[in-house]
């Protein structure tokens, strides 16, 4: 059932979606990736995480999927935006090539600032080889909010591969009998 | 095991039900449908709801049932009943016919508002062709209201379509074998 | 693989047992009963329920099963034990032969109460039959509520029957393809 | 699919991981245990349990796990990490020999104590035979531990079993038939 590229063949798209005057995102998880050992054990290869995409406004109710920007949370960034409290704000930095030869070229960071009733999600992503910042805003309401954090903490161990662990059928032993 | 109308045919009935004095309401969840795309993938088709009827009482524990009007809570008006405080209200509007030529004619208002030791959840419904307005209120307890934001905490990545995504078997690669 | 009398023959035990000086109890869920209608449909036939048992100590870690007694807390009794504050309370009583012809012969009460660093779970059961009285009273800590109102949150949507409405693949509908 | 010995042959391995400075440690729910009595009932044989692995940090990213030391918390104990709060702290005592004739050569002792921003996770293991004793303290920002309460509250019923409990499907019976 799974292609030689490592991705489901059959994939499902359940985003959720806020949209606002200026721009919009969508919030989906990702699970891990395991990578089978000779012993037969599963060890997670890729990480999972809660990729978020973000699209400016063009006009009424459109938006501009070709202007697409992503961020794709952490364990522990999602573990932080479950946690955040009505006036507290977080802020969180990636480079898409830590580590290589092209590392400082492309800066992201999101953002979560609270507002009088909710929170402002904003991306930025700098890149100074195009010399281009991009920039999106989206005010969330509590309500939306809540969903967020509701539905953030339902997929949290799911993107850990907790939910592997625990969805494995345990050993049975038939040593112990005590009523024989 | 799907009848052509898109409906299961081994349906289950296990809604949470409030029955008080003078109307009782019920609410259940309600799965999206998916629509499954030529490459293979599914794409949520109509969203999923918490969905709450209200029936009127016509003698003790007797509700009339020939009277139901029913109200479909979206992801986000989930999200909303399940982060309300001890002192909140909210109030949420639908019409039925939005968009279309009828838009107006009938409007339905949810309210959740806080009394003594719980809350009033209240439907009315205003029908102006017929002239007719009906009007449910249904005092909830401490406890049954933490049901309700329990269940609700459950249902809603269900609704969302997100218990699909999680329950997926991710894809392994047979790549990274760090012991050979 | 259910036996004539409607119990599955492979049943597992997994309580959660707090055992103290005087008296102990246990927690364990009873999920809910389903009647297949003519139509295919399930409905819920016997409400599910947290089910506590109570037993007396009668020495060093021993515990008289013989004088057990059992209380079932139904999912609005769950509710209020989920969202119980520190410093609050509850109590609910029970008559096993409520609506018979020997209601009020047995009455049963089962309360929490705070003290400095958890509460006390109380039992009286008086049967004014036998003209007995029997308590039980456990100090339960923050760590072991802590526990309790975990293992119920999770419990609550099975007892209702709501994971089987989740569990059921929803109706997939192939007639909106946009993409062709 | 198990072996002999009663451990899955196909395990997976998918721990949460916490590298800082001078430690780091893994946390990864075990599952219980169960074993098949005569009347095909099965009881929890042994107990479930979140195992904390702690290992020192001998170079930059850099860790010894030849100087790893385990401890398992009981669900009690994951009771107690779940319920702490912002200023509060917590200790757990374990005795690896507990009950046996070597109790009390190794004495551990897993604290969690409040820092201006998070908490320090640490673990003491003192071995009077070898006369040793070995100290892990790891700090934990608010977002890991987030992480840490979110995933655990996930696994507690599992740990419990009480997973196994609501997944066996619930006996059907035929019996009431309102409609015919």
């Amino acid at each position: 059932h799974y292609s030689a590229k490592g991705y489901s063949s059959d994939r499902i798209f359940a985003p959720y979606s806020v949209y606002k005057g200026k721009a919009a995102f969508q919030l989906t998880p990702c699970l891990p990736t395991f990578t089978k050992l000779d012993s037969g054990a599963l060890v997670v290869d890729r990480r999972g995480s809660i990729m978020m995409s973000f699209v400016p406004a063009v006009g009424e109710r459109k938006y501009d999927w070709e202007k697409r920007q992503i961020f794709a949370l952490s364990a522990t960034e999602v573990g932080s935006l479950i946690a955040i409290g009505p006036q507290d704000s977080c802020e969180f930095f990636h480079d898409p090539s830590m580590k290589s030869s092209n590392a400082g070229q492309v800066r992201k960071s999101l953002s979560i600032k609270p507002h009088s009733s909710g929170y402002f999600v904003s991306l930025t992503v700098v890149n100074s080889v195009l010399n281009t910042k991009d920039n999106f805003s989206v005010p969330v309401t509590t309500a939306e909010f809540s969903v967020m954090k509701t539905a953030c903490s339902f997929a949290l161990p799911h993107i850990m591969g907790w939910d592997r662990l625990t969805n494995q059928k345990s050993s049975e032993t038939v040593s112990f009998q005590p009523n024989r």
